[in-house]
């Protein structure tokens, strides 16, 4: 289980992604899969690609790998409001691949598969010279009309975002050995609790109805929230105002941020967070937020939508703060 | 336009490919894309990725590897009855990308999807230190319950293929030089013919009625005729015969085979052929071949699909051909 694996694409299949085959993926004997949208609903879908050595260091684990793949894609549905249906895999495999390696990568995701209901129904396996490359294609489903587009913030409307940002970003700083001084003012727990926010996001699949029933625009934050947050408000041709102080923070990165103000940089453009913006009416902001609350998920209000032509502005207790970097760009 | 690319990611999309998004698509300015499946119809789904230097050779011109990658899609598509709907599209560049390439590239993935009615619906861009990856998931639709399995074969069905087999492999012979001196024999139209076919798969999407009404089962050859009839008798269980004299060659093919009785080996089995392999109770058989003639791609009878647990035999005129490689493998 060690060495090289010799196995022929056939029986990688058969051995170790088969097993997660769900009702339409026929076992994956078939070139193709079958998906059935019930009636008045609409199909969301997406995809995304990793590349090790880009978006994941080789050397993490695989099952963190495969859990981070699967729940990207999981993050971009549950910004749409859409519930996941299932997905497609395609693994471009470098020649040194073990069979222990990948049935660790399978076992995780078959997890999370069956966790967030979202059966594995095909896929392709290639060889690759270069390195490992994975890309899923999932699929949720909306009730017809009610997918949250990124375009329709309105002025006026509430920006709020879900869970807690920047926890990412630093997790990415301490995986890598690149965090600063400030690491140190941290605990043991705070620090796994960071990396673990990088390497495992939370996809926020139990927000969907309360997006479908209050949001006007939304999308996952994946690249910054400041980057983001600009990008989302320009498909509209709005500009805005987020307020830094009151960006949702863990207890870990309040830690950090008391212990390195310059941190507050990081936060709000550092990426990989995996939280929901989205822009919200004035009027329905209260029930949004309990929905939200009840759903397990927080959500909180960090700024406004503002007027056609205008940029994102965003304020501290000081003023405007300009960053030198607008966002994490994955490319 | 020579030189390596500067632009990012949102910029490349912008100029390259947004232009190519069809409805639901959302101008590629959403991490998602929407897809409405007729009442009464389901989802076909497929998801092929090609790595240069494994499956095309990187000096390919960008506009037969775009419409290779999204043909090899069709062809699946096609092989299960369903019409094509969209497709989202991965795209792994290494550094060197330029915009004159990408330009090439998107005009030809343009003109096809346009031609088999089947737009870009949203996708992925990102950077790899590794060779040019493309992945395609395209999507398709049947009438509920109509979908042709790879699976449904029965013991005396007729087994039929599509067009003419063998004239990719020995398109791919010529592509790089390494075909032998039946290569003479030839002229420059028939070289030319055998290349163009290995760089253009021709997916049978006008075949997908007559599959529906008639087939039992399905799959479009990609890793060689006799390879894939075999798996595809396999997952039924059964065996079956293939007469190697009925296999239908073009003029070119003929001529080849003329010239070195040898190449039926990689006829047989030298995958790329994008034809659509299919079993037929003995009933339709001149149904199907009547409405394939009328659709415009003939199919022809070549073998009969035999008992429980049988294997599958090929015969020629002089008994029955064991070849030494069964398939070709993109793995």
């Amino acid at each position: 289980m060690t060495g090289s694996s010799s196995l022929g694409e056939d029986e990688l299949i058969a051995r170790f992604l088969a097993p997660l085959a769900g009702e339409g993926g026929f076992g994956l004997k078939d070139d193709t899969a079958l998906l059935a949208v019930p009636d008045g609903e609409e199909l969301v879908l997406t995809v995304d690609a990793v590349v090790a050595g880009v978006h994941f260091l080789p050397d993490d684990p695989p099952a963190s790998i495969a859990r981070k793949a699967l729940r990207v894609n999981l993050s971009d549905l549950a910004a749409k409001g859409a519930v996941p249906r299932g997905f497609l895999l395609v693994l471009a495999l470098p020649s040194g691949w073990t069979e222990g390696w990948m049935a660790d990568f399978a076992a995780a995701l078959g997890e999370d598969a069956a966790a967030y209901a979202c059966p594995l129904l095909g896929g392709d396996t290639v060889r690759t010279p270069g390195p490992l490359t994975l890309s899923i294609t999932a699929f949720g489903t909306v009730p017809q009309g009610t997918m949250v587009p990124r375009t329709g913030a309105r002025q006026g409307d509430a920006v709020l975002v879900s869970g807690t940002i920047g926890d990412a970003a630093l997790g990415l700083a301490l995986h890598t050995g690149k965090a600063g001084a400030w690491a140190d003012a941290l605990t043991q727990e705070e620090r796994a609790y960071l990396v673990d926010r990088y390497l495992h996001p939370r996809p926020r699949t139990n927000l969907t109805a309360a997006l479908r029933a209050s949001a006007r625009a939304a999308m996952d934050v994946s690249d910054g929230l400041a980057g983001d947050c600009a990008k989302m408000l320009r498909t509209a041709g709005l500009g805005g105002e987020i307020d830094l102080s009151l960006l949702p923070l863990s207890a870990a990165a309040r830690s950090a941020l008391g212990a390195d103000e310059t941190l507050l940089e990081t936060i709000a453009t550092g990426g990989d967070d995996y939280e929901i913006l989205c822009t919200v009416p004035e009027s329905g902001v209260a029930a949004f937020t309990e929905a939200a609350r009840h759903a397990g998920t927080p959500v909180t209000r960090i700024g406004t939508v503002g007027a056609p032509g205008g940029r994102l502005v965003l304020r501290d207790k000081a003023g405007e703060r300009r960053f030198t970097r607008g966002s994490y760009g994955h490319f």
